[in-house]
């Protein structure tokens, strides 16, 4: 087999972790004959026009160097240095650009490669979705790049494997339920732990406060306005054979209160929140009253196509609510399953472990490539 | 690509699930271009000497028919049937016998393929394994056909696949922990509920539940005896980097009291088990007073090289006390993951789930044969 090629978007915190990972994958399996052929950043990249590869050890320095030049313009001109490639070239998308993804139907067309956690291009429009598999060799274009995202859900955990296995093999897909955002999941965790005793502590607080260990994003209403969540869910209900139209096209519950919406600033939005502290311990209430807990959700339904996002209750003896910390967890409801669902469950946000999702792929390209 | 020729041996419970589910796939996937070519029981075989397809829908009536044939002789005469095939050939061993698992080598080192949910190839001894990997293509044998044996440990669950993935893409295993045994996991659940109230029945009175409802082999010793647990664990130990030398090297609790080993038959066992009810009452009473309940877990650790199985005792709030019914628990803790492991649960046993895994395995090759 002649050299695989490696071309790499996106060096921050995923990116970096990816690169040493492939780093230390590279050098256990030289017979791989990986070359990283591209490393680029938004501002600045490393190309290497001859095809030797770059040094996966000093990348950082390098890219810091007179090495550098400016990032290939997408797509034309990086398509035309991939496809001159003297051997089969696999594409990481380690961004969150949706610019980008719009672009791996030509670069699938074009037999290269595509591993990614960028979710963008499987969550958006259908129309994208359609035409990225159309373009791809596991969608049925036997001169296409093969395509994979396990990390668009739930980072290195088996999730997306796992559902297209069931699928595969002819198992039914009744149901998939879970938490599917660490965010979330500490949030919840906190605020109404298992035991009833957060300390008294408001959900403004809590949300401050996982905002400051650097569990939410900067802006916490980036996570609160459940959008990541339904991003997930529309991945898992098209892998499970709904045609979801979008990530805004079934209910999705907020928990960005109606006035705060247009607050200017995080500062502004966490100020504000303590305000309707009481709505939440409300329904934190009726749940303890209930023996359940309130967990943020995500669930899909094959049969009644309802796909939905928002608050819940649970059965304090329920494996969702045993969770802990900031992992999630995703149960399968199928008919070979019955009643008790395959769950997979762990750490389904951080660099190291999305990294590993996404290397995860790349071997899989690896695997077909014989 | 010409036709993939499948070799079936075994169409017991697991058999039977499978030969259903590969005549769906072959329906699904015309393009796979699968032809079963010999379906064996002990008996009784058919098989295809032209290498044309046999009728996946009428092979129950065939075997009674006349067209059945006296078995090919392992390992000789099958593997130059096999071998004379126009086309790639996946060997599907769904039987539990030792002497068809020590032919793997000979059968991968001509190149053809094996998927199986028999243990005996992998957890005898450190030889065979040693000698199977050598011999295929995924152990370093560029000549050799494919081995996978996803349904040897948690049935359909992604647990060698994801125990793989964590090793191909460099993190580091540190411990694997849980509840391998769909009739130990019925058993003390029953035995030792969460709510500690089993209406008060001793340890023999749920093994002889357990052996009535169909959870246990016929004679419950084969169970009891942790034999096939251990199996399991040897597994894992090696795909994890431990040379566990065999099955019974490491330290195995049996449940059979002693003085019962040499009970004639499995009811003048059942007979006498009550006897011994005391001890476990015991065992189970003062896990209790620790707020903890008793389960039979497989365990190993990776740096202390240790690897064993038997009773163990688990807080109830524990992933593992709250598992449900005759489900498996899996946890891998890593190097990444952290203090939170990663976590596969659900129905370990029952032949639409085994069936399934050994079909994603059959997939799996086909991935590779592009």
């Amino acid at each position: 087999m002649p050299n695989v090629h490696v071309a790499i978007i996106g060096a921050g915190g995923v990116g970096k972790a990816f690169i040493s990972q492939l780093a230390g994958y590279a050098t256990r399996n030289p017979s791989a004959s990986l070359a990283t052929i591209l490393i680029s950043r938004s501002s600045k990249a490393l190309v290497s026009r001859d095809y030797s590869p770059l040094n996966l050890n000093s990348w950082s320095q390098d890219l810091a160097s007179a090495a550098a030049t400016a990032p290939l313009a997408y797509p034309t001109e990086a398509l035309e240095f991939l496809k001159a490639a003297p051997g089969p070239v696999i594409l990481v998308d380690n961004t969150s650009d949706e610019s980008l993804a719009k672009s791996y139907p030509l670069f699938l067309s074009n037999g290269i490669h595509i591993v990614t956690p960028n979710k963008k291009g499987f969550s958006s429009d259908i129309g994208l979705w359609k035409d990225i598999y159309a373009a791809a060799a596991n969608g049925g274009n036997p001169k296409g790049g093969y395509v994979f995202h396990e990390a668009t859900v739930g980072a290195g955990l088996p999730v997306l494997s796992t559902l297209k296995e069931l699928v595969e093999t002819g198992d039914k897909i009744e149901k998939i339920e879970g938490i599917f955002s660490g965010t979330m999941s500490f949030l919840f965790n906190s605020f109404a732990p298992l035991d009833g005793n957060n300390g008294g502590k408001g959900f403004a607080a809590c949300v401050k406060e996982a905002q400051q260990l650097g569990y939410t994003e900067p802006d916490p209403r980036d996570d609160l306005n459940g959008l990541d969540v339904a991003r997930k869910l529309t991945i898992l209900a098209r892998l499970s054979g709904l045609e979801v139209a979008s990530p805004t096209s079934f209910p999705i519950q907020s928990l960005i209160p109606g006035p705060l919406e247009s607050a200017k600033s995080a500062d502004e939005f966490l100020e504000g929140l303590g305000a309707f502290d009481g709505d939440m311990t409300k329904i934190k209430e009726e749940a303890e009253a209930k023996g359940a807990v309130v967990r943020y959700v995500g669930s899909l339904n094959v049969e009644t196509k309802e796909v939905k996002v928002g608050l819940q209750t649970f059965d304090k003896g329920s494996s969702i609510a045993g969770l802990k910390g900031s992992d999630n967890i995703i149960s399968f409801y199928t008919e070979r399953y019955g009643g008790n669902p395959l769950i997979v469950q762990g750490a389904g946000a951080g660099a190291d472990v999305t990294a590993m999702g996404v290397l995860g792929d790349l071997i899989k390209v690896l695997q077909r490539l014989k």
